[in-house]
């Protein structure tokens, strides 16, 4: 770390009062502490610091609010059975956050100072970290555009954070299938677009297709393709997998999916498991016709909020299919079980996936 | 105007020095006084006002930031040759802004209230206006996502801002046409997605695109379809028209192309001539063709900050066509001087499309 690089620290003097960690809900409540860290054009990133965790003055003219020049990242802290403090493969969000800074015009980062960073204010703030059974302690590193400029024209001045939320067990009442509508309007994200970035327009453009399949009393949409509808590409905010006569398949990464980082961790431990993985381009229609056929065993999604989520009911126009009889599938649940298991450091780590943060 | 919905109004107490009219850019430089307005669900839209301009705070966990919830407008103040105060259709960027709010998930607001908004606004600040030819005072209404919550869907309370920036003339140097980079692998927007909405997302997105073609030397870019990369959308932030053969055509609205105000103008106009305008899909390769075969007369963009922008050349993958022999086309002069005729009361206005501030 260069001197310029140093992080500085500025306690809070005034720690606030923290959640009871069976009443907690997602990303509504915020630690004591947040990174900060200012990019000026000509001087690079400079200032990083750990500072309390409070609003900030933005210009109303700041880039970010009118032209959404801004990126994120999601990982998690869990607390193990051991009581150290880990992290899931942050150098993989690290790597996938300067790779949405490439697609939106934006400066790179070093990675090693933020996997610092990450830690030490993990480190700072870590009596915050829930641990009972499925909690754990949220991290958002996100960057965005600060100049004031009514321009449309990449920022020249940048601002990253990243912020820490005490989250509560995605399956309070124990793992459950979802049912899930497939979305036939609306498109999350084409190829040429910015659908491989974690970018906000990608997720403020989702919410319509959203709060209507949730009004109809779905819990998630599945996004297909933009060019033909035909190609599924997502559920909601996380990848998707099909079990079909034996056969992992997931739709192969074409431009406009985001990469996983639960979606890359499924691959490598089935591969480890020897279970064959295909990632190619799969048709809704192959999905209707496999579960018609009888051999669709198991569909699920993957994403850090929710590590594998099962779906049991699929909806596409006038026709549904309830998959593998509205039940979690043995893989499902095996694949669900190792990662958080992993996470938690019950179960073994061959991949070194888990990063201690002390 | 209900009592509710009064705009009480705290003056600057400081004014900044205003800028020589002759040194004024695009976006830069804002006046003494903004607009705000919240609002939070439940209540509706709440504390209409407006105060001296200056950053506000924000939470670093408000949805705008992450998830991009936010839509904008851009119109513009002009000042007559009698030395009124108009505005150029500004009840149709109200609506669209509620088109957009529609589309993002967004509360709408009451027009006639931000009419009133609007001409209030410019009023207090109508020193700012700049006089010289070509140039005006730029009006930003936006709105964006406020409420501190990292989970993904509509915010419940937001912030409705105005600010207002003097520009200086888009024509420094004359009237000039440009040469635009058709675009072969990124894509602005698809149909089902967010391009028919003035949303941050979508600029975001088409930044790296721009970047390119900037640095090969082109001006703008010409966008494609998201489905068949074959047919003509906008160029850079505006609509597109091409004469050829003695008839105006332009893209049809079909989703994923904005609703240019500019554009909607410059087909009224047409028809009130008596010309022949068709509103339907327009492929690259016919515009090609056209100008192989010599009945391609005219092509421009049209939008607020130019009106009307002749394009001179294209260039799309190998292939380059020069327009009109890089020269001003008869009618895309015609549209300007009688646009920006309208609009400085030097022409007259048989539409009522100006409105005066006073
Ligand atoms: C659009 C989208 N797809 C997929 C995922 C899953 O990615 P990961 O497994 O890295 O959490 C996410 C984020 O979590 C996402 O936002
Ligand atoms: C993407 C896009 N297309 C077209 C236009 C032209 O619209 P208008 O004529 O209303 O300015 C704009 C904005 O000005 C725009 O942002």
């Amino acid at each position: 770390m260069t001197a310029k690089n140093k992080i500085t620290v500025k306690r809070n003097a005034q720690p606030k009062e923290k959640p009871a960690t069976d009443q907690l809900a997602f990303g509504t409540v915020f630690t004591d502490h947040m990174f900060v860290m200012d990019y000026t054009e000509g001087t690079g990133w400079h200032d990083a610091r750990i500072v309390p965790y409070e609003p900030f003055m933005l210009d109303p003219a700041a880039i970010v609010l009118h032209y959404g020049q801004t990126v994120f990242e999601g990982l998690k802290a869990y607390v193990t059975d051991d009581k150290e403090v880990v992290l899931f493969r942050p150098d993989e969000n690290m790597k996938r956050l300067n790779r949405s800074n490439e697609r939106l015009c934006m400066p790179n980062f070093d990675e090693e100072l933020m996997l610092d960073a990450l830690k030490e204010l993990v480190s700072l703030d870590k009596e915050w970290i829930p641990d009972r059974e499925g909690t754990s302690l949220y991290i958002r590193p996100f960057i965005f555009a600060t100049q004031p400029y009514l321009g449309v024209a990449p920022s020249k001045t940048y601002r990253l954070m990243i912020i820490l939320s005490p989250v509560g067990a995605y399956y309070k009442e124990g793992m459950n299938p979802v049912k899930i509508a497939v979305e036939s309007e609306f498109v999350r994200a084409a190829v040429g677009g910015t659908g491989s970035a974690k970018t906000a327009g990608n997720y403020a453009g989702a919410m319509k297709a959203q709060e209507v399949a949730e009004a109809a009393g779905y819990s998630q949409v599945l996004w297909l393709d933009a060019k033909e509808h035909k190609y599924i590409e997502e559920v909601g905010a996380m990848n998707v997998f099909f079990k079909i006569n034996g056969e992992v398949i997931t739709p192969s990464l074409n431009g406009s999916i985001l990469e996983g980082i639960t979606r890359k961790s499924v691959i490598e431990l089935l591969q480890s498991w020897g279970f064959p993985v295909t990632e190619r381009k799969v048709s809704i229609q192959e999905i209707f016709d496999a579960n018609a056929a009888g051999t669709l065993e198991e569909a699920f999604g993957t994403g850090t909020a929710a590590v594998i989520s099962p779906m049991g009911e699929l909806s596409w126009g006038d026709e549904k299919c309830e998959i593998n009889g509205n039940q979690i599938g043995e893989l499902s649940l095996k694949l669900y079980e190792t990662i958080t298991g992993i996470q938690t450091g019950r179960v073994e780590d061959p991949f070194n996936w888990v990063v201690k943060v002390d």
